[in-house]
């Protein structure tokens, strides 16, 4: 399988190493990034075709799949000429910060019939894949009730805020999407309280850095989640998933399982650093998944319409905020 | 200190045991119970006074102060005959089903000057006080979220159901008190989901068996409770804050320290079995939090009005669910 | 059934107490101490019988059972003339320093067939009665070893140190018993190191105040222990057991189960304090089992010459620390 | 840096797709395997000096060290032809089964100057490497004792049993060479007992599958080592450290941080499998530690030397079971 990357950034550089490591059935052909330290990247890994242009990439006959990695005003774009030039697409979330034109954009994919994975990283993390495994086998019975933790170590830079289309569209999302996965049914309700206690820069910014939602179910279900943009301790993804046989908790992965007993107690290691240690494995196991359903002709385990029913909750849990009232999806 | 109690059912044995073993600076000087089985069994621990007449507590001026454990409907009357009696007053909670009543009977204890301590045994639990503690001592900073996850190990009997006034206000009422407490500060706002999940008897009888609340206070920081009146795996009682400097968990007691390593995996003990066994250091440690605050004349450490500010919120919350709407406090 | 104890010192109070609180059946009818303390002491509680004199016990034919918690060196007069006197013996460990005096007594008792009860409180402490009645289920297949570290918070006073017998036979004798009553068989050869790490006053005084101990059994199993009169973080009391068919593990019971996260990681409790608040429910327990046991006419649940033996294995860890080399059996 | 490997069985490919992947300065120049198999696996990977002649890699001036992960009795004459080559040499333990080999060895090591690093690859375990960089901190004070468990998920087949040099020689040797370098400092005295638990093969093989040692070292410390070739919870490798200021112990890295909660109570995954996942990082930790200390001309960080005495406490340790008693060295 001939493959194509447009963009070489942060998250660009991290599928180009692990289609080099982990998927040697992957022929890196091109990759794309508009500025020269990208490309010098990947010719370093021995990636020989590299440029600023992506018909490279588009117009070459020979690439069956494109991983789309650039910011993110250009991934509809990408999506729909991908989607016209007959590739197999995998693409970063979101597809846009607009829902009409990512259902326009998908709308454009569906016409062209082509594989869109959404990269929805964390459905493929060992310890939510498998919660989720266990929920489908039957072991807690109904779903009763799901607690999402998610707090970042620190807050972005503003710059990034600005662009960012908010933190419930940027952030919150993950978990959106991470209940609708686990609950395997939609939402049928949102509510919510957004406020900013993290800090007054990104309040000026018109942002919130601390939500909570309360999001109802068509199982009857509710998803309790809870954001922060800082947390004095590191890097919080927690889940915990209460049915009528039972219940599942993830906890943290933490650096070491080192522990030192002193007279103050017992003290364990900080949790992992950031998403790029926390979620190492889920970035190489959403393009194996991607991979695979490619090659098997099976549905993408994470689409486009995720992507667009995650934002839908994201925008109901803006309007919940803005209202003070829940609101009906 | 010769004290009389009022009732002698399941939580009055437990406090006239612990008076006996734990307080032999408090003479209990005589009880009262409707029937003969609890006078028996107050006879043979010794206490030598036990009759079905409460005036006989109360209308006796050696005693000084009254344990009022009886059912439910009965409190009222006895708090306000005890206040007008002179007696200071350990009551069982609630003061009464009706926030009118609850009032009412508020305005006499006031008007009689008499100490009233209501029995949120939870705020005596060794670790939950622990966390106020930390709390206090600014160790997690600002606080920005409270957690608070109460499952009990299955329903209580319909018959109870019916006259417990809901589960809000028989069950949730603890977290509400539990969520003031740790703040240090009022709730202003509710917002409730409740349903049946567990007995559809439950639900015949007009009750919810399972409840997700926000609660927004007036320091801008939210808490999140959810009740469920069965898990399958045993009574949950945990609670977590998160502030601007860390934060605070509190795990489930165990049965046991022990853990078996086999071919599944490794597997710990079950949670301790329900209120009684959880809960009994608390019952022994509100009853001393009770002696020392008349000894020292010192405020109650759990007040009338702090029974009444849980009712309203559970009102609150009821409210909230019937009309899926928040509701201002 | 009548009781009788004999010393009401440190841990005299806690079965005075324990008597009067838990087990009602049981009538304490007379206790003797030397001193006026502890006879004052019994009195306060109700005890109308309290003198310096034994005889008053063991003459009085009206008490069945006596309880000996007087100082170690007075334990083997007491219990002779407690079995000559036909009570039921209830006696603090260990019987006697001298393995010859031990034999002796334990030859009066049976000349006189009562029942005698050798208090290896550890035995009903519920964590490792627990682990014993897994282990007899067959939950973990053969045994194959046995790990148990014990360490004491602090050493005691030097002239504790000098009364003890020495640290092999004040405080790893608990830890030979409990290694018995886990593989239920003899122990065949003992190998052991011991050395003075915590203070040169010990050291000075003839004692060790570290000792590490590999014991074989008749079952081919090993057990590996470690004693420490010292532990910065507190009091620690593990085991470890591995068989054929998995593993069980015992850790420490905490003062609270709250954690705190922060900047370092995450915080938990300390252990509990020392053996009064560990132990706590083992020293009820013990009572239970001796009451029970003459009750049913049963063997008692740990015998004198289950103190024999554990003083046996503790003489030849003396004896290989001053050889280095294993002692046979 | 231009590399030769020696040997591309499971251990040689490990380390081939580590310096593809993580040491892009390291240019892999060629591999020698003495089958096929081996050597088409090295040019899948874009090696293109592959052969079953050693010389390719050994008279090749370009190449600057080799790594020799050949089979156990070939080690010694590579890295003796090796060190005459004057290449850097990266050596799989042991060196021989034959201490007076490795001691010619390492003499002719020592006679041509060239640097040798023996691959202890749990020194480089972040868990274990932590708890030394906490030990030389100071933190847990002076080292009283050393606890370390190591057990296999099941034992090895027969056919490697005899080749192995027998279980001390073969696992235990990884536990005297953590415990060494965990102290920092020497072994004085081993007392071990060995039995056969697992496997009447093994026992007919002449070899034992479970052991206990207990070593003393320089600086009065004691260590106890359990090993056992089976464990039907799977891989264990644990270490516990407890010094005049404190403890460290080190806990099994699980499958997931997923735990269950039901009726039997909470449920934790089981050990990462074996040592392929759980030293998956030390493998290229102790690679990335050869090539900087080769870059930096540093003392290598486990060396020849560290293996001759690992040896030789194994053969302390056999001698010891042998004739029940202590060995000093």
């Amino acid at each position: 399988m001939n493959i194509g990357i447009i963009g070489i950034g942060r998250i660009g550089k991290i599928h180009l190493i692990n289609c080099l490591s982990h998927f040697r059935q992957v022929n890196v052909t091109a990759v794309m990034n508009p500025s020269l330290g990208g490309q010098e990247f990947a010719r370093s890994l021995g990636v020989t075709s590299a440029s600023a242009d992506a018909r490279e990439i588009l117009e070459n006959p020979d690439i069956d799949a494109v991983l789309i990695c650039s910011a993110t005003d250009s991934h509809a774009e990408y999506v729909e000429a991908a989607a016209r030039a007959g590739k197999a697409i995998f693409c970063e979330k979101p597809l846009d910060l607009s829902l009409d034109r990512v259902r326009r954009t998908l709308d454009i994919v569906k016409e062209y019939r082509v594989p869109l994975m959404l990269a929805f990283n964390q459905r493929f993390d060992p310890n939510f894949a498998d919660v989720r495994q266990r929920i489908q086998s039957g072991m807690i019975g109904d779903i009763r009730s799901l607690h999402i933790i998610s707090r970042d170590p620190g807050p972005p830079p503003i710059s990034y805020i600005k662009k960012s289309g908010g933190m419930l569209m940027d952030m919150t999302i993950h978990d959106f999407d991470m209940a609708r996965f686990q609950m395997d049914c939609e939402v049928t309700q949102v509510f919510a309280q957004g406020s900013s206690v993290v800090s007054p820069a990104i309040a000026k910014a018109g942002d919130i850095d601390f939500a909570t939602v309360m999001l109802t179910f068509e199982n009857g279900a509710t998803a309790l989640i809870e954001n922060c943009r800082e947390a004095a301790y590191g890097y919080d993804q927690r889940l915990e998933v209460f049915g009528s046989k039972g219940m599942i908790r993830t906890e943290n992965p933490l650096k070491t399982t080192n522990s030192f007993s002193g007279n103050e107690g017992t003290l364990h290691a900080r949790n992992l650093g950031f998403f790029m240690d926390r979620y190492a494995e889920s970035y190489r196991l959403e393009l194996k998944a991607f991979f695979d359903a490619l090659q098997n002709n099976e549905r993408m385990p994470a689409t486009g319409d995720d992507g667009l029913k995650a934002m839908e909750i994201a925008a109901a849990a803006h309007k919940s905020i803005q209202e003070n009232r829940p609101i009906m999806l």
